[in-house]
């Protein structure tokens, strides 16, 4: 068994499969056990360095009611199928979700302080494959209701008594999935199905009310044919009696309104927004926190022990990973030595300079979905208030930011929008297809946290087919800026010189500087850059022409790059260099549509081996570098056929971990592609 | 001008901007004006022989008042300043918004005539840089409410007076995106937004309340905080009252929920679901349905007139597509000759043959969204009533769909989910990639009308980007049969034999049957086509064998392709055979997910000349092959450089048309690649 019994924590192993007793905890120890539970959350997140406590904790006495009273559950068996199944369709409060499993007697504290760490089961966001007791990966909001009906809907089909229940957020009710599944259980009478609505009326970017209000959110849910409870979310009695109703109630699936505050039981947490993706910054802050919250069990003396097994885990994980890291005789890696020195920085400011510096221009409006500071889209009116009148929300609700955007480019305005690379790309890809790029609508896509050196947050939020999805789509102009300083300068281009729609790819994670302001810089063309010789400062190492000016040296090889990716091409080409005396052009594509196909087809011909660079699912840049070259390969002149291979994630998702063990992880740093090279052209 | 004003029409120019003199017409005007709209309306999908009838006539009152009394427009600019924008968000209710231009004066009845034509202005559904007047495409349901809100919401901005409708359908409240807009309109308090509900109760599937209950409709948009006026849609005076109401509600949009009848006023298509999308089948059938209507200007005589402008318009259109289509001194056109016959069947027949085989199964389940009969989903129950019990609706409501299933499949079940192709991966990408593809769950999504030969619905319902979209997910397994014997057998593979998620892409057209139950066909291995020698059957001229038993013959080139275009690369190897007496390797690539690389590396080596073919955006498919190709190139063992290229469609929209016309627009034939062929290896 996974779980131990040792230190007194209270394991419940509420269903005993063996002898059929089932353990229900009371309103008094229900108390206590929400106490241990939000120390165990505050103690993980701490461990983890980040993550999301605000909604963690609004949503605690319900997890621990449903944990650990309403729902039937048993450790012994995580498919148990008689069980009651619990969905959170907001992923982030995972820390909830793991501490209702601990507490249930699934796993160990000890186990969950690996939280968001590099390989561990408890992923930045659920990841139901890795964690037993999880029944579905979660992370992208708005889909838990669907999945939770689903099973609902199969078990009216096999006549089943398990009961479905399932978590949401307040801010998620502004996704239309959630409508969509709120009609179907209505629909279908799902009185099997019980929701929760964590309603702490904080989302991201502020209060719910203003950011896009949900209210009158009861009147939405009868109107949708379901029976509505509304209750305050942190009185257990009110919990229980709230769940028994919906037990009780035929005909109709129950929502439980849980009026709750954000950040609950933590005094400097409660209704502070900024608490919503958070760790404490400090020993100090989290003693303070675990005081405030009270628990006997994960008291500050407790959580100096479990940090000690989080800090063991991560140093040995950290020391696993760099083992992994092909090895030279010289360390390359950034900044390791006095040399080659590089500043580091997210792209994502770059984006936000831009805004800040173009917005005066009227015509701009931007479109908000919720996570603004985080994407740097609120940098167009952080300093310059008098903008706020042309900044919207769109609450999180992909699909509308969109289409909304389109109605302003009808009118002649730059609308500009912006979410993570998932939710940009993918979430309302027929809404960008269909309004904007087949009318050709001058709407402007910010695409952030592309790849997977976003980080803890894990595969949900990690983008890698982004490339794919945009670069397939009529009329659309793609943009992969390689720092934040061509993310400036290709934002501007992309908002102001091009008209149709753009979609500018960038990343979360502070990534090496490698342009300036006088960088050859042209809309569709790429730029060659070339090792030069070791200097101070890294940048100064390299030269960079455009395409179309350079001069063939006959290098020994081509890496065609985009994103931060060009960074680590050209530390591999700085290794290539000093190791095997290889001479290396690079591409910097940051425009991958259109397309510079001569420079590229030039470069496969004068240095007669290419291998690609993209920190996305291998081949979505890749095969459409293949694609250039092989079509011109008739007419490439070379003695010897040309070599080819491709750098990337290799056709799996993400996953947690800190950005640059996880570059090493997926094999994307410089030392992998200098050790790639050095096999194909021995 | 475009317009004209011959033959008494009643052509309005609502504003006379020179002189600005507005014509409003009152109720009886209205009526008769009504009734020529739907006369007009049901000659041109006549004409067009298909289109969509039901809701075009239940929206026909409303549309008369909105463009003939309601809404300032001006034919003499369409983009006038201060035009009201008026967004038919139901885009297969194109009929009505083109009769309404008609009618306002913008269009003649003689070019409305061509509707669904190839290169006709007036789409299938409204393509709005083609036809001043339409405010923005449509098509895809569930988008015009945010773009109008869009618009609304710059009105506010900018101070401006104009005001904005959207004319929506009773099915599309299922839609998502629907609710997120009217969040976002509520939010914002948008008094310049009037929405207008044509709620005829009847959506593809059947009964709206049935399919999937949208009731109590009022009650939600309350519940959304809009201003709710609820009318009977067919009486003018109400209409013209629930317009000025609505103009006169301040702080709040408006919906103006408008009881209608689909099909009103042709009495043999009142109330029945199947007249939503297809045309009278005859002339006579066309006179009944005029004389219903009533109209004296469009009335049958003036028909004949109509239709035969139409006619020649056809006429010449297809004789200038053939003239595009390259000639050879033989005709190898499909079934031209007395040899080589073939049958053709649209490959979702197969699909259904499938449902209908395996149905018994009772792991399957199969969850609707509302086009069930078009994409053969519904041959799963068709003839085994006892499995309706496993069907389930999802309505219009594609991520709740993909959702759902996802929880069957969490609970043992096979779900099986289907509708047309955008709808299918694009609309619901974030749901498939996160809820599906990341925890591998057993879910199977058939893609139907991949490709242009969907016909004359035109651009947003041809799919053309969903090789790329599915191939880049982890995780998924993407098959693309070439004819309908080829979609049952892979059917059947994909939900039975294969653990995980599946996307079968499936064309709607028939097309020709090349393949039998004794062709090789094995999960993830591509067969080799011959060409041997003309039979009296296509088919049998053919010999296909798996792609590791064929011994190579050192064909001149090799064709590689996948769906219907199997079928034009055989052709294209018959015509390259007796024409230029050059022998072709076919590859039937269908499963391009998992790809048989080492059969298509061997093509290229042994071949030496690659073409791909997908009817489909060039490179979704072809980059792919390239990829693989090209990282094998440096161990092809050949003399001289590879030659490769791609067919498919380059880079853009699809339109409406013949099937077989665009085959030919867009350079997909046989004779197309032969040619290429030709161009290529000389």
């Amino acid at each position: 068994q996974l779980y131990n019994l040792r230190k007194g924590y209270i394991y419940m192993g509420i269903v005993n499969l063996k002898t059929g007793e089932e353990k229900k905890l009371k309103a008094e120890e229900l108390r206590t056990a929400a106490q241990d539970m939000r120390g165990l959350a505050l103690i993980s997140i701490h461990a983890a360095r980040s993550g999301h406590p605000g909604g963690s904790l609004s949503i605690m006495d319900i997890a621990a009611a449903l944990f650990l009273n309403e729902a039937r559950l048993s450790p012994d068996d995580d498919k148990w199928k008689e069980r009651d199944r619990i969905f959170f369709s907001a992923g982030h409060k995972a820390p909830a979700l793991y501490a209702g499993l601990v507490k249930a007697g699934f796993y160990s504290p000890e186990e969950m302080v690996t939280l968001r760490q590099l390989d561990s089961p408890f992923q930045g966001h659920p990841h139901a494959p890795r964690l037993r007791g999880v029944e579905v990966s979660s992370g992208s909001l708005g889909q838990g209701l669907s999945v939770a009906a689903g099973v609902a809907l199969n078990g009216k089909l096999e006549g089943k008594s398990y009961r479905v229940y399932c978590i949401m957020g307040d801010g998620e009710q502004q996704e239309g999935n959630i409508w969509e599944a709120a009609m179907n259980a209505g629909h279908y009478k799902l009185d099997n199905l019980c929701a929760v609505l964590d309603k702490n009326r904080l989302q991201i970017d502020g209060w719910v009310e203003e950011v896009m209000n949900i209210d009158p959110i009861a009147d939405k849910y009868r109107a949708f044919n379901w029976n509505v409870i509304e209750i305050n979310g942190h009185d257990m009695e009110s919990i229980l009696s709230a769940f028994k109703k919906a037990r009780e109630t035929k005909g109709k699936p129950t929502i439980i309104i849980a009026d709750t505050v954000k950040g609950k039981g933590v005094s400097f947490m409660e209704n502070v927004a900024g608490w919503h993706g958070v760790a404490t910054k400090d020993i100090e802050q989290l003693k303070t926190a675990l005081d405030d919250v009270g628990s006997s069990v994960f008291n500050f003396e407790h959580a100096r022990e479990l940090l000690k097994v989080s800090d063991n885990y991560r140093t040995s994980k950290k020391k696993e990973v760099k083992s992994t890291l092909p090895s030279f005789n010289d360390n390359f890696w950034w900044n390791s030595g006095g040399n080659m020195h590089v500043e580091m920085e997210p792209t994502r400011i770059g984006f936000g300079r831009c805004l800040a510096s173009i917005g005066d221009d009227p015509r701009i409006v931007t479109i908000h979905a919720d996570i603004s500071n985080s994407i740097k889209i609120s940098d167009f009116e952080k300093d310059n208030p008098e903008r706020k009148k042309r900044v919207f929300n769109s609450g999180i609700a992909e699909q509308n930011m969109m289409v909304l955007a389109a109605g302003f480019a009808l009118e002649g305005k730059i609308p500009i929008t912006g979410t993570y690379g998932v939710f940009a790309s993918g979430r309302p890809w027929d809404q960008i297809r269909t309004t904007i790029c087949y009318d050709n609508l001058n709407v402007k896509i910010a695409g952030a946290h592309g790849g997977v050196s976003v980080g803890a947050d894990g595969a949900t939020h990690q983008a890698l087919e982004e490339i794919a999805l945009m670069n397939i789509l009529p009329n659309m102009n793609l943009f992969v800026p390689c720092d934040s300083v061509e993310t400036k300068r290709l934002s501007e281009m992309a908002i102001l010189d091009i008209h149709g729609p753009a979609y500018i790819r960038y990343a979360r994670e502070a990534t090496p500087v490698v342009t300036d302001e006088d960088t050859p810089l042209i809309f569709g063309k790429a730029n060659v850059i070339r090792f030069r010789a070791e200097r101070p400062e890294f940048k100064d190492a390299f030269e960079t022409a455009l395409g179309e000016d350079y001069r063939n040296e006959s290098e020994d090889l081509t890496l065609i790059a985009c994103g931060p990716m060009v960074a680590e091409a050209m530390r591999a080409a700085y290794i290539l260099k000093k190791m095997y005396n290889l001479e290396t052009r690079i591409l910097d594509v940051h425009t991958v549509k259109p397309l510079d196909t001569e420079i590229i087809i030039r470069a496969a011909e004068e240095t007669g081996t290419v291998i690609t660079c993209e920190e996305h699912q291998t081949g979505g840049f890749g095969n459409i570098i293949a694609g250039t070259i092989l079509k011109a390969n008739s007419r490439i002149n070379r003695d010897k056929p040309l070599v080819f291979d491709m750098i990337g994630v290799n056709d799996r998702f993400g996953e947690s971990g800190d950005p640059w063990d996880l570059m090493i992880r997926f094999k994307l740093t410089a030392e992998h592609i200098a050790e790639r090279v050095k096999k194909l052209i021995g």
